[in-house]
């Protein structure tokens, strides 16, 4: 691992250069100079006026051999375990003291217990936590940190929208990367950085990827596809923003267990850390790094708490980032967190009992999910669905080409734009699916917004948006009864039916 | 009140106008038109996963005559009130609901315990309330949504310097507006419209203030002001951003008693509403005031929850800020708010029983403060407090003139910069109170950001920094303890001694 810190100043956005350091805290810093000080200096309410006496959380137990199973099949008579924050009584983070003013990087418990985590996971060198109002935040303040306008960032052509769109209002310009069932080509990303030419413009400093159960498209990056990406990461100076929510649902082909994965995170040589694969951060000898973590998939949504695991350089510049725009994340969560890690809670190996449960738990689920696309969709011969090893979608790719309608471009050399008509019969089948009562996410809602000037002119993505994002999160009545509708919409799609054709 | 509604359009950001639709949502769209869709649309995890079974919070009883007085008397022993939300049992937002992903507007639930809130003490015409992640997040997603890079936006010339500098990253030019003891001083504010010379950029299209208990002045805006900053607003097309979190620490000279405030919200030429001062909002026919509330001084700064309550229209952009940014806010708060608010809750009339009662307590914080300050500082004849009607402040005025040291720059005309060694002194002033174990906050932190080319040069804010800002949210101790230091340090600085002067 090199040893001499890697300067990567240059990545920081305008808007990050022109940050003022804050006064505020510059008095403070001064203050600390001694012990005991007398404060007259902030607007903290006391705790005294705080009206909240404690919170008590009743959550699941975890002393189970397979905590999820267990919880579920128990409904609301399941085995609990509490956790209590009290204002006034000695616990990991009291009221008191989780419901003040802290700075953007959070209360030191929290971070302290995230670190923890993050340590026993991927064991990265020199890297510091800052915590996040949860995923989107994480990830967009990475690109409001990195991302001046006109800057290019690169990502997977397809991808989560929602974050992916919310870069363009910073004057980010994407650049998409081709996949393939295993994710992000390694060679596809050379090429553009090898070929780039200075006339587009600055040429990319910024991956964005989803490494494991890839939104949408369920694919998880292998040890070697990681590793060359972070080789052409450092030979072409790009930083890379991992973001992992799916990083716990990586279920391998047998049930999990602790004996069978021995192997201490981050030791040499090793292919996976507790069974997971290596995360880019626990590669990231440079700094180069940064990781966003969250919890709305192993917890719920709603936890709204997730940590940004950096070099310390990039922590320093998102905490300052924090306090001028969020500021710090709730206590609730805080205190949630700090608690259910601490002693008194879950413990990192009670989460950890719950995370390999929740992995078989999703494992399950997605079986179950393939069995009822076996019966009712795949005799078709109409659609292929991938296998995902992990996350929560499965990404299917629909056999446009065998529509009685489908067709090509006759003979002409077109020099941009789609060739085929694959995207309009792609919205007409997501049509029927509505009709029939199913909603399903179609592939254009997920293509990174980018400039169709520099799309491949041989192998257009218009062409190529004959996918539907399914998920096996919801219900099994849920799965059943929406692949049955799939199926049959199918069905009734590819026979050809008189029709009016509009336009 | 007008009933045409004004276009207020223009004023969106560069980066508003270039944030795009988000193509999920509009899936959604798409799919209610039918009820009873099935969905293998969105990853969201099942609820019968999320490890929380309830969550219990033991929160203050409102049911005494003062509860805040009890609540402090009472200490642990106090009496509480107990407010439960179960992931399966009914309650106003369970577990399962609140833990879900839900739209960047927050949960409906929610949304409509804080409309009523804002309806008990504003009454707004047509306005629409987005949740936010407390006051930092609801002020700076404002400046998000209005200023593009460029722009020239107002606000006090003293100021919360944390929110006033996150602004300058986005390339938001500030230009400050004089105050007095009352606040904004309405005709220093025309003057700055009406002699606004374009060559310098655009003219500020959106004012910033602090109405009530202003950070750092303490100073609260009489109505008389109040209307004639609001028909500026009208008549030079200004939006005012309302950031007022001490609104509800407004004290007036007597205790508060509900029987003397009878006098509905909102209601034909009222001067107070519920008691208290009408705020922007209660005034705003045009939908040209964003009025951001925060629940850090009423319960803790801990609860990172707040709100904007704007027109429809902004209140549309800021959900598409938030989907594009934080995401929605955190189950754990929106579930304690709608508890706390709803019918097994405190309910609206206990909140307003809790929030007289904590004007009193304040009321009385003030009173111990300016009694120690009039024993331990007044009698030097040096320093002059404010009395703040409302909020946790004081602004003392250091009578710099006095100091020996003082002077003035002598003769010569200074076309712009400091005519005095003010600053200096007060920075010496500043060093003796930490020397001495007291930490205040001097004027400079709080000076709002602005290019000194145009500072006024017959009196420029340089020198006017003889200012420090005490605060009474501490407790009692730390008033008296740090008085006497502050009068001790005071009487030592202005004691001309042998002292080294650098350079």
């Amino acid at each position: 691992m090199s040893t001499t810190p890697v300067d990567l100043s240059h990545h920081l956005s305008q808007e990050a250069r022109l940050r003022k350091p804050n006064a505020m805290k510059q008095i403070w810093r001064l203050a600390r100079r001694k012990p005991n000080m007398i404060s007259l200096a902030n607007g903290d309410p006391h705790s005294s006026l705080y009206p909240i006496q404690s919170l008590t959380f009743n959550v699941a137990s975890v002393a189970e051999k397979d905590p999820v199973a267990t919880w579920r099949a128990g409904g609301s008579s399941a085995p609990t375990h509490t956790l209590t924050s009290s204002r006034d009584e000695a616990s990991v983070l009291p009221v008191r003291t989780a419901f003040q003013y802290t700075t953007g990087a959070g209360l030191i418990e929290t971070q302290q217990a995230v670190t923890e985590l993050t340590r026993f996971y991927h064991n990265p060198p020199d890297h510091a936590a800052t915590l996040t109002l949860g995923n989107g935040d994480g990830v967009t303040k990475c690109f409001r940190l990195l991302g001046s306008p006109g800057d290019h960032f690169l990502a997977d052509e397809f991808t989560f929208s929602s974050l992916a769109n919310a870069a363009v209002p910073h004057g980010i310009k994407w650049v998409s990367v081709k996949i393939d069932e295993g994710g992000l080509i390694p060679e596809e990303l050379e090429n553009i950085l090898v070929n780039w030419s200075e006339e587009r413009g600055p040429r990319p400093h910024v991956l964005y990827t989803v490494p494991c159960g890839q939104n949408p498209t369920g694919s998880t990056l292998s040890v070697e596809r990681r590793k060359k990406i972070y080789e052409l990461a450092r030979r072409f100076d790009l930083l890379i923003i991992e973001d992992d929510p799916y990083y716990f649902l990586q279920y391998t082909s047998e049930p999990s267990s602790p004996e069978a994965e021995a192997a201490p995170a981050g030791s040499e040589g090793a292919v996976s850390s507790r069974g997971l694969a290596p995360s880019f951060l626990s590669l990231d000898t440079d700094g180069r790094v940064l990781r966003v973590d969250s919890f709305s998939k192993v917890f719920a949504p709603g936890m709204r708490l997730g940590v940004i695991t950096s070099s310390p350089f990039f922590h320093a510049h998102l905490v300052a980032l924090t306090d001028s725009s969020t500021q710090h994340p709730h206590a609730f969560g805080q205190l949630f967190l700090a608690e259910l890690l601490g002693p008194a809670g879950w413990t990192l190996a009670g989460f950890d009992a719950w995370v390999r449960s929740l992995r078989d738990e999703y494992r399950r689920r997605r079986d179950v999910f393939l069995g009822f696309f076996e019966t009712e969709v795949a005799p078709l011969g109409l659609v292929d669905a991938s296998v995902p090893e992990a996350g929560m979608f499965v990404w299917t790719k629909i056999n446009v080409e065998r529509h009685p309608r489908f067709r090509r471009e006759a003979g002409e050399a077109k020099a941009q734009g789609a060739r085929t008509n694959c995207r309009q019969l792609m919205e007409e089948l997501f049509e029927l699916c509505l009709d029939n009562g199913l909603v399903v996410m179609p592939a254009w809602v997920f293509a990174l917004p980018t400039d169709p000037k520099y799309d491949d002119p041989e192998n257009p993505v218009e062409d190529r948006m004959n996918y539907f994002r399914l998920t096996f999160a919801g219900t099994e009545e849920a799965m059943e009864d929406g692949l049955k509708i799939f199926g049959q919409s199918l069905k009734e799609f590819f026979v050809e039916k008189p029709k009016p054709v509009e336009n």
